[in-house]
């Protein structure tokens, strides 16, 4: 649905409209400077053959290090597999890690393509429904509840979530391993938008478990979304099935994007200026969106989303977020696209956007709120 | 086995030793000038943002185009889907075309990834051993008989193919997708090594079938390799599924590779540059490997390889690679990475590297085969 929000959205522009978009889930910024001056170096070099399945070893080496710069964990480079993307690194998780018709507890609401690969790869989604109960975040008691009802072979978290930027706090995030160890669910911990934290700093599983497989992106943080780059941390023994895996589903990622990505640890200015912006459009919303009544959200601790309940407005989000479109030039996401149960009543803006974007998206929303 | 030999091979060179690459399936040329410009161009442009699922626009215009002005066959864009390399392509296809259990044709000696990928995604790769008889090409006559002996619900052939460089001929390709469609056995064509062709016009199966799927790539021909691109020709009726399934497994191909290869289509003097280069590399291993011994081979009609058979020398032909690398210095592949049944008596040489490579290769295994 997001999809054909964005498309709805481009056949409005192509036909002269003006659309603000808070649905994309991309920054608004190009990659950081020393990125594509990166590449541009490497492309002048010519060769821009396969590389190994695992990944250039400099690239492996300096995701290591960055687990011991940023969270103080020891990670050793062979642990580490470079992926096409978070979605490169979720395939080959899967499939190493799972046996077919294997149960994988995921949230509700939850990124919608977990459920469809997971379903496409034979597995089965088991829908944990989260709420303001837990502050939008999963529990270990959570977890457990569903184990006992029927037995779990797997979890899949995020935190910062999509759609609805909640985090796992630390204390629940060691219970959840501690538990999923204990009781020999695998948990795959997707920690794609750490780096985009707001009020506290997001934990990594690696801390707590070493059986944790964790997913990470160049996407997010490091605003390379196009450049297809994310990487993979397992356990040393499921590292020759992955590399197995990945030398016959991608034989390796991009290897420009690659070379490329090794400087974006060097970026550090320029991802922070951009995490600073987002922290002004998200306080910004903060600020306005109550005023439309727009007052009942998830707790927005990371990411660049807002996930607001709209039932005051709607029991229909699509209908809702096609109206809004069409009548006030901004798309935003149904929340149907993110809970099948309870998504009606909900949307996701993102504030991924320009400064400017989000400031007129406000103010369209509010003229038209008010109609 | 071939990405063992590759470490090998690779640690001796650290350790000093000079190693002539007759292993490498890709090409020893850099991309062409006009890809590597047209990607510099992009990056000065800055957003390499998440492009749509299906393709950009252009690419997928400029692919289509491609199949009438190269076959004759007329595409229309929108049966075109950009993919991260023909590996994407497969998985794809695989999973769009293809219910759990589905039994799929395919060859052997062949490319080692098909069976692996169907294996990975619970599908059944049933073997059809080619050989002499039929100069190493798959018939309709052959697909018949195993249809007739346990039904099939697909056939994955590549021609020309690898490892043998061997192809279908223009009238069985034709009785293969009469049988196949008549059948309803889903014909995925693999036709990433089309261009590189040295004796006859390869052709494509969109010719003879409006079922099958044709998957190609970037990697060969237009020597991208690591850029990570390919495309997929499908159905009308197979779009829609194709389409969500990229959306969730790989979001899109990477953007600035797309950008880059629209220019390949006019680097036709480059690309044809490499291709007299291989057919030179190709000319002097067709009368220098009889006089070694090595005289009996798969009918090298296109791709980038030569399958021999070693039987003279030996019945191990993972051990024999193992000495030739360590004792003369040249990595070769082993036959049993291609044929689990009668692989250990082959072989794969691949001339894709440079000149003076492989003309260093044949004078040491010349000097090795003596002794």
């Amino acid at each position: 649905m997001a999809m054909d929000v964005l498309r709805d959205a481009k056949a409005l522009e192509r036909a002269g409209r003006s659309i603000i978009h808070l649905e994309l889930g991309e920054p608004g910024v190009a990659a950081p400077r020393r990125v594509r001056e990166a590449a541009a170096e490497s492309l002048r070099d010519g060769s821009i053959g396969y590389g190994e399945a695992l990944g250039d070893a400099p690239l492996r080496a300096r995701i290591a290090r960055h687990y011991g710069e940023r969270y103080g964990v020891d990670v050793t480079p062979d642990r580490v597999i470079v992926t096409t993307g978070s979605s490169g690194g979720f395939l080959l998780a899967f499939l190493a890690a799972f046996d077919p018709g294997a149960r994988i507890a995921v949230t509700a609401p939850g990124y919608p393509a977990y459920a469809n690969i997971l379903s496409a790869l034979g597995l089965e989604p088991v829908l944990l429904d989260v709420g303001e109960e837990t502050r939008f975040a999963p529990t270990a008691a959570m977890l457990e509840a569903a184990h006992r009802a029927r037995k779990l072979h797997g979890a899949l978290f995020m935190s910062p979530a999509n759609p609805t930027g909640a985090m796992i706090a630390r204390d629940e995030l060691a219970r959840i391993c501690a538990f999923c160890d204990e009781a020999e669910i695998i948990l795959v911990s997707d920690e794609i938008y750490h780096g985009l934290e707001y009020e506290m700093r997001a934990e990594t599983a690696l801390r707590f478990s070493q059986r944790a497989l964790v997913i990470n992106s160049f996407s997010k943080y490091y605003a390379m979304t196009g450049w297809r780059l994310g990487w993979l941390v397992a356990p040393a023994e499921l590292m020759r099935p992955l590399e197995r895996l990945q030398q016959s589903l991608a034989i390796c990622a991009p290897t420009l994007s690659q070379r490329a990505a090794l400087a974006a640890f060097d970026a550090g200015d320029e991802l922070e200026a951009n995490r600073a912006a987002y922290a002004r459009n998200r306080a910004l919303l903060l600020d306005r969106l109550p005023k439309l009544g727009l007052d009942n959200f998830a707790p927005p601790d990371g990411a660049f989303y807002i996930y607001a309940d709209i039932s005051r407005f709607t029991d229909d989000s699509i209908g809702f977020c096609r109206r809004m479109l069409h009548e006030a030039g901004v798309a935003t996401t149904p929340g149907l696209d993110f809970d099948p149960r309870r998504g009606a009543k909900t949307l996701r803006l993102s504030y991924a956007g320009p400064e400017a974007d989000v400031r007129e998206g406000v103010a369209r929303l509010e003229a038209w709120l008010r109609r």
